[in-house]
This record gives C-alpha cells, structure tokens and sequence, in this order.
C-alpha cells in the first residue's frame, strides 16, 4: 500500500457520520466531543437541511477537526465540501458520480465511494475514488433499507481493491469484533455515538475497540 | 449598462423554473418542448430528488438548451451546475451563499441570486450575483411561504441595482401585463409551463407577452 493510502486508511480508523436527527448545534456539540474522544474523521450527511445550513455546519466543522486533525468529509455535496475547506467527500450510488467529482475536485481531495459488490467497489477505485465505504455489516436503524452483507460480504468486497475503506452499517461497541480480518481500515459509525448519552466516551470506547480488532 | 449585462438581460427574458413535482422524464420532455416554443432560459431546480438524478437530468437539459441557444442554470447545487456543465447556477437565500459560490466557481459562470428587499438585492450584487430574481410578484401555489411584494415592491427592489433579473412568483400570462415599468429583464414562472397543456404553445403565448411589455 502506499504511503498516502495507508495515511488515510489510519485517518479512517473511527469514521462518524452526523448531521440527520440532529440540529446544527447538536451536531456541532456532540461532534466535538466525539473528536475529542477520538474520532479521525467526521462526514456530515444531511439530506434534509437547507444548503446554508450545511454549508454553516461545514464551517464550524472544519475548526473543530483541523483543530484536531481529523478529517472532515461532506456527504454528496461536492460544493460545500470545496467551499468550506472540507478534506473530502463522500458520494453514495445515488449521489453525484465518483468520475464527476474527481474531474471538479482535482488530485488533492479525498473522494470516498460506496460500494456493496466486488464490482461497484473496483468501479470505484477505477472512477477515482480514495476510499470506499462497504457495507451492511449489520442490520441498522439509521439507514433501514440498507442490504446486510455482514463482515464475510465485506471481506469479499474489499479483497476486489487495494485502496483504504470503512465498514459501515449497524456498527456499535458490542460487534466491532466480529469485523476481525474483514480487511477494513476503519469503522463507520452514526447512532453508536450521536445517541450516546456520552459521545466522548463512546468514542474512546470506540476507537480502542476498533485497534484492537482492526490491528495497527 | 455593460455589454454583457444587456446579453444577459435578453437571455433572462422567459426563465422557466423546473424540476420538482415532475420525474426526470418529464422534466426532460416538457422543457424542451418550452425551449422549442421560446424560452431563454431553464432552471433545474430539485430539492427531494437525489444528486445522481439532477445531475442526469441536467445533462440531458444541457444537450438540449445548448442545441437552441438557452441558458442551463441549476438551483441550489453548484456542484452539479459545474459538472454538467451548465451556464449558471441560481442561489437562493437559503442556499449556499453567493460570496462562497463566487470563489469556487470563477468569473465565467453565471450566479444568480434571490431578492425581496433592497438590502438582499445590494447584497447580492456585491458578493458577485450576475442577475437576481425578485418577487413575489404575485400570490403563488408553488411556493406557498412566498411573501408577495407586488410590482411595485419588485420596481423598488430593483432600482437598487444594475445587474439584470427576473420576476418571480406566480406569474402566468394574465398577469405579465402588470409587470410593465417593473424594471425586471425578463419573467420566472414555473406552473404556466409545466402544468400548461401544451408546454410549447404556452412558452410561445409567454415569451411573445414578455417582449410585448417589458419591451426590446
């Protein structure tokens, strides 16, 4: 792996989406607090809040992670990401395509795609993408008609690419283990610590699960 | 008022805004038969539907508008008005800021921005708005939060600037006529097309009374 791949594959360790279910200001709180705990990187997903709102939420996500040094990654809006200073982006199957954006953002921008089949994930590498985020690993609440592919479906995603990734889909402290040799850089997680009475403390409960398990 | 100015004023001059309540078909269908029949201009603007759809669909439009010489402007996502290679992208005080979309997309793209009061209008052509659209003109059903200001208050929202615009705001082809000495270069409307039995034949009705009172 090269240098910057495994770079990332370490800043993707403890991946947490935010935004959906939460104000700006409760995203921004518990985010920050999540950081602190450890967090290495923060995608802000929202669909339903105005595109000022978004925008806003970037900005005053992006102190909090360089601060930090964690990554900030928006979730389909390759605009906000760019005007707000954000790392990257994250572009799902129905979201502008990883091509696209790799042709608007240039080199120096992480892209991240999604991807649930060994051929979804090479089209992805091939368009341009810098990570993949694999999944279901589990059933979840947060996205209900995600597919479970479960940690062998991942495993047999990942082995199809050579670029960093995250699991996503259901993860909390209890089923981190089972991710064991399922080839993933990191963890993907929103409810396990958006709804955590401590998101802090979830973090840290988090990130030391996933080096436990994950290895590194 | 400069050369590129009053090129653009005549290319505002019969703004359809489409997208929501219709599919991507039908999007796609209706607007080339109202560009056929006289619009300058074509708005895309979709808040429920994915990234991946509005950016297929602004590719289809682009084609189109492109062929007969109309202006493709995408609302909301500069994003997507950039990769599909749109002319513009249209902002409103919702959406990301004019200022930010500015930096990020250069001078050779047109912005436009969104005014009710004088104050937003200034506003709006010192961050870098190349034409505002202003209103409502009069009571609207596809915008029911819409405050209606009138002719009069867009006469007055207007001569606070000297970038083009358009009026907005239910505006359909029994009304035009109360827009004259308005000062607005051309008129924005959306049901008086998409919900028009005939989307060519009310365009060419439209475009016909636009020229006839707001004159040129």
């Amino acid at each position: 792996m090269a240098a910057d791949r495994k770079k990332l594959a370490e800043r993707l360790r403890l991946y947490l989406i935010c935004g959906e279910g939460d104000s700006p200001e409760a995203v921004i709180k518990k985010a920050a607090a999540a950081i602190e705990g450890g967090v290495t990187a923060v995608q802000l997903r929202v669909k339903s809040w105005t595109g000022r709102e978004c925008y806003d939420t970037a900005l005053a996500l992006k102190k909090i992670c360089s601060a930090h040094g964690a990554l900030l990654l928006i979730n389909d809006r390759l605009d906000i990401a760019l005007a707000a200073g954000a790392d990257g982006v994250h572009l799902g199957q129905k979201d502008l395509p990883v091509g696209a954006a790799r042709r608007l953002a240039g080199t120096d921008f992480i892209i991240g795609g999604t991807a649930r089949t060994p051929e979804l994930a090479r089209e992805a590498q091939q368009l341009g993408a810098d990570y993949v985020g694999c999944g279901a690993a589990f059933e979840t609440a947060t996205k209900g008609d995600a597919v479970v592919i479960g940690p062998d479906g991942i495993k047999k995603v990942l082995s199809a690419i050579d670029i960093p990734s995250v699991a996503i889909g259901g993860i909390e402290l209890g089923n981190v283990k089972y991710l064991a040799g399922c080839g993933a850089s990191g963890i993907s997680l929103s409810g396990a610590i958006m709804r955590a009475d401590d998101p802090k403390k979830a973090a840290t409960a988090l990130i030391k699960e996933a080096g436990r398990v994950l290895g590194g």
